[in-house]
């Protein structure tokens, strides 16, 4: 990758503090919850629809199947359909996807460690 | 930190993939598109309200009062409240936003980078 702050490089990366730059949307989903959490999953390895949902405590069908829709016109994640009956589908991260979930797994494991010292903060203010 | 690979250390830490933990709402306000950009423009200096409007394109003034303050209540955001006429108010990070926007700023300069790529991906897609 060239120096990133030569003015081609800069006219050619996103931008995702601009609303019509295209990063603003794969950003969108990327960082949407459940895009976060799918992402999560996957790092670990393929998985069943079935065993995503299983794995993501709370998503519901239908935003799973979307999540997974855009992660997936994103170039983060990969379908696999089998043609067996009953179908058999597949997920996995992409190599792009695998560098996107590195990130995120640097954001949640950083999260569930500060969690302790965000709810003490939440709790001081609320005597505050 | 202790490993956090002990039981008592689990039990302590959040779990993202659960949807009770306490850990999911504060990923849900980090990592919504204005909460990913209030963070980063913050992790450049503290802005008044007006200053963040204007550098973040797009959002509605609702929208960013209503992510500033969830991100308040997160311990992420401070807010400091001038008693002047009119009134002078200041956002910036805490200790905890400033490690949270370090984590939100390797992912955005990581898709920022990851743009071409990912177009390049979209149109071959399209083709197929």
């Amino acid at each position: 990758m060239a120096d990133p702050s030569t003015l081609s490089d800069r006219l050619r990366r996103g931008d995702v503090l601009a609303s019509a730059c295209p990063s603003r949307q794969v950003l969108r989903h990327m960082t949407s919850l459940w895009g976060v959490l799918v992402l999560l999953v996957l790092a670990q390895g393929t998985h069943r629809f079935s065993e995503l949902r299983r794995r993501i405590d709370g998503v519901s069908e239908r935003m799973l199947a979307q999540t997974l829709k855009q992660l997936e016109v994103d170039c983060l994640v990969r379908r696999v359909a089998f043609a067996t009956v009953p179908p058999h589908v597949e997920y996995s991260l992409t190599p792009l996807g695998t560098e996107a979930a590195a990130r995120i797994g640097d954001l949640t494991d950083w999260l569930e460690l500060s969690m302790p010292a965000i709810l003490a903060g939440q709790s001081q203010r609320d005597w505050a």
